[in-house]
């Protein structure tokens, strides 16, 4: 049930340092690509970072001032960009910034990387602040940099409660 | 497993108009509220509209020149509102826009909202060409309008095959 695996997918900060093989991280941006987009414009592209070097110079670009210290031991991670967005002409016309809707497309998709993480037992934190400068020089990638989704297997031994807003205060019925 | 509830939701534009159950869309919310979010700010509220003379008006907000005429089926509707972001104090000295991440917040709650809907049974298609000053007007709504996801009993039988790009499109892996 989805509700079960919602409860299961939690931001982790306390990874155990197995490697993850490549082939699950695929599988988590299939599950990104196959998610909604305004027009099916599909504005992203996900790089990604598996162990060695590489994974050395990506947590270099996402612990500004010492933040975000449980990267250290997060094996894997999933840069995630915004690509240009080709709205449908009848929509295109009407619409004067193209990239209206990308960022919420490319949370779309980002959604469902870490569930699809989730539901095979990987843990997942999005990541926001990122040193886009960095990245290019590391990694030469030009596209927009939105995100990086740190994915590993978490240390903890069951999913923390979470602490939301009251279902009330995010949920009106328009009577 | 995840990937098949990837696979039954699909943007559904052809409903059977039965009509849907309250709490089924207040469940939908529900999964959106668990959603991630940057600094666990929740910059979200759904108001809901199930039928009625209510379901008429958000229909009229979201027809502009007679697109989206599918809608006149679709009982229930989820209008999307982006609220205002309350990022933890040593990261919103470091950024200026305060909703630098909200719209990809609201676009992981809305995948979640879509993914339940799916699970349940329900088909969604999330509207993006929404006239918002008429949303204000009619329900006196003041926040920021994002999105209205028609929610409803789908008429096809068994999903669409997905058309997507190419994985290797989409993924690219840093060796």
């Amino acid at each position: 049930m989805f509700n079960e695996l919602i409860l299961k997918r939690e931001s982790c900060r306390n990874y155990n340092g197995e490697p993850v093989n490549t082939d699950l991280l695929i599988k988590c941006v299939d599950a990104a690509r196959l998610s909604p987009s305004a027009c099916n414009s599909q504005p992203w592209k996900y790089y990604i970072i598996n162990g060695g070097e590489n994974a050395e110079k990506i947590r270099d670009c996402i612990q500004p001032n010492g933040a975000n210290k449980f990267v250290q031991n997060c094996p894997a991670f999933a840069i995630v960009t915004e690509q240009p967005a080709t709205l449908k002409p009848a929509i295109a016309e009407r619409i004067k910034d193209k990239q209206r809707w990308a960022q919420n497309d490319v949370g779309l998709s980002v959604a469902h990387y870490c569930l699809q993480a989730a539901d095979l037992g990987l843990g997942t934190c999005i990541i926001g602040m990122v040193e886009e400068e960095k990245v290019r020089e590391y990694f030469g990638i030009e596209d927009k940099i939105r995100l990086v989704i740190a994915t590993g297997y978490s240390a903890d031994e069951k999913p923390r409660n979470k602490v939301r807003k009251a279902l009330e205060d995010v949920c009106v019925v328009i009577e």
